[in-house]
This record gives C-alpha cells, structure tokens and sequence, in this order.
C-alpha cells in the first residue's frame, strides 16, 4: 500500500519548498504510479523556478523508478514527459509531442518526479534493460533531446559542428552528435566543463579567444541564455543550420537581418526518442555516468537546485 | 559613344540626390555596360535610404535594360544583383549568391540602376525572350526572389501556405507558391491591397480579424517589418516552417521559446533562379504588370521613392 503523503520538492508562486507530508498522487485511469528512484536536475527545471511558464506544482521530468501496477509492475522504468490525448489529430499523426492539449510532467499542469511517486501515463513508460544503471537512466530523459538533433537535421561524416555552451546538455549533445561521424567542437566559458569535452577527444575553444569564424556547417545552440543565438549566427556558414535547443524566457534583443541575408535555417529542438537513447546507453556508446557531480537526499532537494546554478556543477541527483 | 555624364539617383549619407551630370560608370574588364531602361523600386531600396547597411552610390537593383556591348551586345537582358569572385570554394560550390568577397548591385559597394547605365558582371546578365515585355522584365529580380522559397521549401498540393504582408513582395510570393499547387492564404493590414490577392483567388485575411491559429504548415514572412515574426509565430503550427523572405533591419524584441517548444523551422530567403521568373513571365503564369501603379522619369526619383513608401503604392518604376 502507497502512503497517503510523500516527500516532494514543490515550486508555488517562485518559491521551492520541501516537505515531507504532500499528497501521494492518484494516478488517473491511463496512469501508472511510480515510486522514484533516482531524479536529475535540469536547466529547465532552474528556468521555470526562475518563473519560466508560471508551473506550479511539483517540479522535475528526469527519472528512473520502479511501476507500481501495469504491465510494467515491478520493473525499473523510465517516462516520456509528454503527456498527450491520443486522439487529436496531431496525436494520430504520430506527433503526440505537440498535443494542443497536452500536459507535460514537472513543466506543465502535471506534477513531477522530485517526489517519491509520480503518475505517468502508462504509455510514456520504456522498461529499463539490466545493462542501463539508474545514474545512467535519469540521463535517458536529456538523452533523448540530444538524439533529437540527429533525428532533426542530416548530420553527415563532411558537416563540421560546433556546440555553443558547455553545460549538461552539450555534453549530451555532442555526444549524440559524435555518432553520426561529424566533425564536432565546442564553444564554452569554462575553461574546466570544456576540459570534459576535451577527454572525450572534441575540440573546445573558449568563446572569449574565439577569431571571426562563420565557417561551420551545423550550430547547436545549448548556451541556455540568450547570448546563444548572436553567438551562433557568428559561427554559421551561409546556408547553413543552428538547432535552437534550449527553451529560453527572456526576450532576445537582435537584428535577424543574417538569418535573411545568408539564408540560415535555425531548427527549435525539443523532446526526442527515448528508445535511442535507451539503446545507446546500454550500448555504451555514451558517456553519462561521470556527467554526476552531486548527489543529494530529496530533503537538501532545495539546496541541490542552488548548487546547479554553480559553473562547477554538471548533473546534479536527487535520491529518493 | 556614351557619354562621360548620366542622369543617376545617389544615396550619401542618407541623403537621397537626383543629379543631371553623374559620370558614367567605366566598366571593369569582366563587366559589361547596360543602358537601363526600366527600372523598379524595392522595399529594399527604402531600407537602404534609411540607412540600413550604410550604402552610399547609386540606388537599385531591379531593372531591364539594353547590353552595350559583349556576346548580348544590342539584347534586351535583366542581370543578377550578386557580384561574386567565381574562384572561392563558395563560388565553387554553386553558392556565388553567398561569395564572402562578392559586391551587390545598387545594396553593397556596387552602384546600382537609378542611372542611364549600369556595370555588371557579364555572366549576370539573363538576355530576355520577345515573349517578356520591358513592364515584366523589371519583376524578374524579385519574382526570383520569389521562386526562391519553392527552391528551399518543399511545398505540395496538401500544404496550407499563409503569406504574412499585402506588398509588392508578397504578391510575387503568392503567385509562385500558388505553382506548386498549394492552398495558399494571405493576412495584411490593407483591405485595398488584400483585394488584388482577392482577385488572384487567393483568401484574404486582415491581422485585425485573426482568431487564434497555429495551424497554417508553411508561413512566409513579407512584411518587411519587425511585426512579421510575431505574427508568424502565432500562424505556424507546431513542427511548421517559417520562410523569413524579408531583411529587417530594426532589431527584434521577443522570446523565441516557441521555436523550441513548437519545434518550428525559419528558413531566410534572399534571392533566386532568374530563368525561372524569366520563363513563368513568358509562359503569363504569373501577372505582374498590373502591379505597377506609378511610374516616374528618372529625373522624379526622389518623389518616386517617396510614393513607394505610401500604402496605396505598389510597384513604381522609373524610366530612363
């Protein structure tokens, strides 16, 4: 038997708040009740404590866990964080992603999974394979967006690609990105977080000794800020290609008159392929595990969301 | 002989001047001289007047003309805006629209048609079939430019096309994307000049009346105007594209998170495939010589930019 309260991270009115004694949710008939394991903490997730989209509820959308009824019971899971109507047409034409009248778990009008159990819609959960550890399940989520690019875009062995921003989900990025055989660098601030990517044999530069360029093929903007974008209108070619990856809230400030000019074509990247990234994980084609540099029991959950805002912090895990 | 002196309209330091006695231009060994004839008036050439990229010489790039001298010596030809260096690996490439080194007619260190003559590169020129008239010939610059976004954009017969703008740029872009067999759809400000897209059979719409929408697959942008992208952001459906047809030069204040979020591709578009517009004008499947509304000798170019800028105006051509 669940209890009828929990432990949860909430954010209400831009204010983050622990407490031990919150509602278990009841998961609706579609839904599947998940016991937590493991959580990860996502720039979004800073985002919207920032205000970003006015949520209010229980925040974060990456996890691991284990299925309380379903098919799945027993079995260690992961979720797809859309939770759509299967009925509308853009539900039938395999775009479930862009429901009009979806929920998204921990970022819209559902709540999230920085709590010891979270309903999901018994359809978003994937199975976990023995080879696929929990810290390297709450990276499936993340993963996925980074597979996006290459669902998106034709990345080719001949397309040079260059990752602005040195975070999370650069990291992820560029990682995804390796397997397609392109050339792939970064452009960072960190001289430290670049070193990560150096270890995984890409080329960084830091954005301050950066020369006049506008010579790559493909830029991938996770700056997660708005300096992203005149950054990577910097660095691309004409004709060619900067995937917009993060969600940003503030308004952008800039002439696009470039984007006319050199006939640029920018791609807005969200959610992607869970499969991919489960597959690639328990392959070990990427690296994920070493991305975890705190971890911290539910109960700090408010202090584990300062500490990754610091440069120093990479993922940071909420244990549960 | 020509003579060492021409009629010219001269953009200098934002100062637009007609004069009587500006020195013909001493073509380059590659260059051939035209006598222009005819010659059309650009959103592009009001931009340049207020002072968008600093041009300073003589305005205009939309023309026909006679070539003075060359293989098309005596023909009636119109000539591509982009002077590029042919040797780089862009030229190379097929991309000489985009040469770093290149010039542009009447937009960029290159002076332009507002004059008895005109330099331009020998292969620029396009020699015009009897079947184009003088009045149709000043449209082939942007009826390409039009052309160009069934280049870019796969556009089909199920595609729901939304034209954002009533101008002159935006009937051109209807007519060609009306080509490719789609539904397409036009929302302006001005329910006089929404009426000619009316009379092309083309469904109107006035911003003012719009519901709420998000539907439309490919959105194109030809307002000439910082309102266009907002307004295409809120006609694009999720996964859609927007086609950004027109340089702004202003700078734009919003957030882009909807690009993200929606997944949505803006492509810009410049210029495009002369024999393309060459052919649909002397096949008439497209009109535009009902599109000029003025037309003013060279000597009233000053007061013909200035009606250009009017609502009623839509393409006013001068003669020389």
């Amino acid at each position: 038997m669940r209890a009828l309260t929990m432990r949860a991270l909430t954010l209400d009115d831009n204010q983050l708040l622990f407490s031990s004694d919150h509602p278990t949710p009841v998961p609706a008939e579609d839904e599947i009740l998940v016991k937590v394991t493991q959580a990860g903490i996502c720039e979004t997730d800073l985002q919207l404590a920032s205000g970003y989209m006015g949520f209010s509820g229980i925040l974060g959308h990456e996890f691991v866990g284990v299925a309380q009824s379903g098919p799945l019971a027993g079995q260690r899971v992961v979720g797809e964080i859309n939770c759509n109507c299967r009925v509308c047409p853009r539900c039938q034409a395999g775009l479930g992603n862009h429901c009009g009248h979806r929920t998204v778990i921990g970022i819209d009008r559902h709540d999230g999974v920085f709590a010891d159990y979270v309903a999901v819609p018994q359809h978003n959960l994937h199975a976990l394979p023995d080879a696929v550890s929990d810290d390297q399940a709450v990276f499936v989520e993340p993963l996925a967006a980074a597979f996006q690019i290459n669902a998106q875009v034709d990345i080719g062995k001949q397309d040079r690609v260059v990752i602005c921003g040195d975070g999370r989900l650069a990291l992820l990025s560029a990682q995804a990105i390796l397997l397609t055989g392109a050339d792939v660098s970064v452009v960072g601030k960190h001289a430290a977080k670049l070193a990560r990517f150096a270890s995984l044999g890409i080329t960084t530069q830091l954005v301050s000794e950066l020369g006049a360029a506008s010579t790559y093929d493909i830029v991938v903007d996770c700056t997660g800020s708005t300096s992203g974008l005149p950054l990577a209108l910097r660095l691309v070619r004409p004709r060619g290609t900067i995937v917009m990856k993060t969600t940003v809230a503030a308004h952008h400030d800039l002439s696009l008159a470039q984007i006319v000019i050199d006939e640029i074509t920018l791609v807005g990247s969200r959610c992607g392929p869970f499969t991919t990234a489960i597959e690639a994980l328990a392959n070990q084609s990427v690296d994920v595990s070493s991305l975890i540099t705190h971890r911290y029991p539910i109960e700090s959950a408010v202090e584990a969301m300062k500490v990754a805002t610091s440069p120093d912090a990479l993922k940071v895990v909420l244990q549960l």
